[in-house]
């Protein structure tokens, strides 16, 4: 079995991502980041998570940054509590987890896991790219050490999320955004407009899942709540969105990728209108070396029984 | 007949989309800012097309802003004679027109025009923005006077041209671009987006055209000589582009526009990355009010059409 | 007598400044530009201004660019009326003068004038720079005519004052600036940080003034009434500032300016906190070519005099 | 004695700073970022110097970040061998020292020593802030727990040293200086100008030093070979600067600072020109709340005396 980080700010489709990643891969560890909800309820929706997968007490959850880089000192950075709810659940407010959060350090776990690990560790980033941003920072020699680096973030010439040129994890922490994308590990990354693309779940495809009976399945229905009726109201769309399922998908099986490309990728850091917009040179028109491969097309079908296989697994 | 004034950076389809203006409107100048190639030879161009058309010495051509706002002193701005030929006719080199340029400046030309005959000229951009920001900057009571402004320019979050977050008009002066979009006039826009989607006229195409047999057909297919090389090596599109062309035919007709929304769009100047990107809120998510309406869908065939019709007339 | 134009944004000092340039030159006319209060308001204190010096009716004045570059759409840019009283002149409210501003507009005055006399105009800038800038966009070829243009504008490494970094000039258009600096005109600019350290009139000076008794002294007296309070509580200085005026005295004699320096300036126009901040290059760290020639030092006692006989000579 | 960390990219003045920094002040370890010289001899420099100083072997040197956050992936961040020669020590070549650095990392040894001694560590930083950065990033829960930080860094509205706009620290690393002074730590800030106003040591000043005779001296004297040309032809200094050294000296006996102000400070990020850039708002302009304490003038014989001291303890 591959083993993997997850680096996650967890509040609505990261707690799926995360399933999916339990049911795929040995997870070593996962690392929390600043991002959608108040940090520690982001901790306590992975803690959560691990307990609903029936992996409680045995994947470690570590705490990492709790605001990106440039956050410091300013009011805290803007949590999206209208989209996943005021717990990031769907409003669910689930029971604390019996397990807690390990006492060390995100960055360092990631160091660590990956300097015992040379060439071993996979990192499914599903949250602003703070931590891993952070951890190369501290320690550039991990760099030939990752042996991928999956990202759900950015959008490959398309429109964002937060802001209309921008998508949420690339926009929250620009500037770990482009050290991470710079740092020469072999990225794949999945942007917000294959999620719009191929993730949706609309209300049929809810009540498919529904209908399995599961507590995964009843989990997939409680934490969707909220953001189902913001998806129809501010991204008229009618179902549910998934990047980071979708990204534990490709990483799990990438054959569910029917597309893909190599290019230059960076991120605005400096724009006035378009800080977190990601650059996808797809034409080349810099001229420069690629350095990520980026997803363009998904089979939508496989995709979904991907989903329904982790959900019905969970009893 | 509808009274408007074109402004182009004319090489390419600037061409074609004067042939279809002069076909549909009542043409009552031209004025030529910088953009596509040397300035004096757009400005040669735009008297050789307006000949073409058969309207010599009938439609008075103003040479206005050789260079961008933000251009001065610095190297000249970024023309593109790899796209359109050296002389931005796709190497034709046509002899020189009969009609010579007006003395007068086409900035000035524009303000008397539309004070003349107030509510009644409808602007036809096709170019940088420069000439229509220097009149409303020099002469702003001519901003409620502008019936319509049509501009090919930008793109509706989708892959630039010139760069992959830009399109040309607005890359090479967005300062300009901001200038017009701010100022309150009535707007219509037409994006690099639509052009690649519904405008590409490909070999079959071509044929189909050269077998019309007139001189507006052989004109067509001189011009676009460079172009076709140029689209399959860096767009990967198989055919000419025609976003000019496209932006005369929405004018003209706007039923061939199938979709089309109200939306607040901004420029980006200031981005390291992103300089002349244009952002089109779709979802509202900055909260400002829409101040241009946004081609999103084109009628095709009839696109195609309208322009076998201009083609055809011109014997 | 040297032929000049004057292009102020008419309030507090730009007056004195007219008064001396009038003393000194033979002013060709007055151009006006949106700055320092409201615009109408601005050319009225000119054409007061032109009276109280008794040129009333033999100096014409042109109404120019009523907004910076990159204002028109947003809210208006940031007059100062804090500094110099609501109605720019120190809360005097003085009568309108007989004299009407003329019917054409700043640029194409500037345009055609410098053209007339091509290697014989000068221009004394006392504004922020957007006529200058829209004239030499409009028409470029008057670059090599100018015989040479002073600025009051920027600061030389030193504290701004409208923000900590920016002289207000430069602030309110700075896209006006970096059009001018580039564009290969002889330029001597007075940064703000000269008229702090060598133009400051305390109340001393302020005494021996009114003890001329002229009609001069006493518009003098009216017109810095608010200024001399402004800059006791803002920029803790004890008197009142004559930055334009300076910038006359140093055109009229150059000698008062007893060191200068050929140096690199640009300005800031994308900064987050320093948007008009003036880079002036002592040290060559940039490896440009100088484009300016910046005063660093002035002759107080010979400036306090020059400023005397203007206000003497005015009965 | 007061207990102080040592954060240094250690070349030039930095090790005659770490000398008195010795000399006053129990010196818990330093921490090593990268900067001036490539970070390997940085880190050398920093053992040799400490040997200097008697203290080999007593003092704990840590490595930390080699580059300023943003520099990841790009070419290696500029250094300044110019200015410090080529093994930033003046070209003096010295043998390796005997202690070598310690394992663990300088951001986390600065985070548990100030855990371990809450409110007692004072930090001394005469380097771009990418360590301390980094640390509060790692873990804000030290910034109420930092005594005091000193930072030699920045310019207060004057003119910088790698650029016209920015001193050096800042310039590496303008984020991590954003970082810092945004943070909510006590702050003293001494800028580049007052190292040009009060530290420079011409060539009397040289002689009298070298004629202390003791090691100590000899040291000064050649660390500083190449800077004295370097300043003597760039900044048309006559004479040695001191800018890390004067840090120190005011952090040791706060009555050489004769003067200060309690201000907003930030540091520009985004600007074209203008990166690092530090905005020092000495008039209130902005209206935002002091962070900074910056010193604004110094008792230059005090200093002097002070460096002597120091040279002549050293035997």
């Amino acid at each position: 079995m591959r083993r993997v980080i997850i680096d996650t700010d967890t509040a609505g489709d990261d707690t799926i991502a995360i399933l999916t990643a339990l049911h795929h891969f040995q997870v070593e560890g996962i690392t929390i980041t600043g991002g959608n909800v108040q940090f520690d309820q982001e901790v306590e929706n992975a803690l959560y998570t691990v307990q609903v997968a029936g992996h409680g007490g045995k994947v470690p959850v570590y705490k990492g940054c709790e605001r990106p880089l440039m956050a410091y000192g300013k009011a805290q950075h803007r949590t999206v509590e209208d989209v996943h709810g005021d717990d990031g659940m769907g409003g669910a407010h689930f029971p604390k987890a019996d397990q807690r959060p390990e006492s060390g350090h995100a960055v360092d776990f990631i160091i660590e896991k990956v300097h015992a690990n040379p060439g071993e560790i996979e990192l499914l980033a599903i949250a602003p790219l703070t931590n891993i941003a952070m951890a190369i920072q501290k320690d550039p020699t991990i760099i030939p050490e990752i042996a991928h680096l999956y990202i759900m973030g950015g959008t490959n010439n398309a429109l964002g999320n937060i802001t209309p040129a921008a998508e949420y994890n690339f926009y929250v922490d620009p500037e770990a955004a482009k050290i991470v994308l710079h740092a020469g590990i072999p990225i794949t990354m999945v942007g917000w407009e294959m999620c719009t693309q191929y993730s949706v779940m609309d209300d049929d495809d809810h009540a498919e899942i529904a209908a399995l009976g599961t507590s995964g399945a009843d989990f997939f229905t409680a934490i969707n709540k909220v953001v189902m009726q913001f998806n129809k109201s501010v991204h008229k769309l009618n179902g549910t969105t998934h990047p980071d399922t979708l990204l534990m998908a490709v990483a799990a099986d990438e054959s569910i990728m029917t597309k893909s490309g190599q290019y230059y990728v960076d991120v605005e850091a400096a724009g006035e209108l378009t800080r977190g917009y990601s650059v996808v040179d797809i034409n080349g028109r810099f001229g420069k070396e690629p350095n990520v491969r980026v997803c363009e097309a998904i089979d939508r079908p496989k995709f979904k029984s991907m989903l329904l296989d982790v959900l019905s697994a969970i009893q």
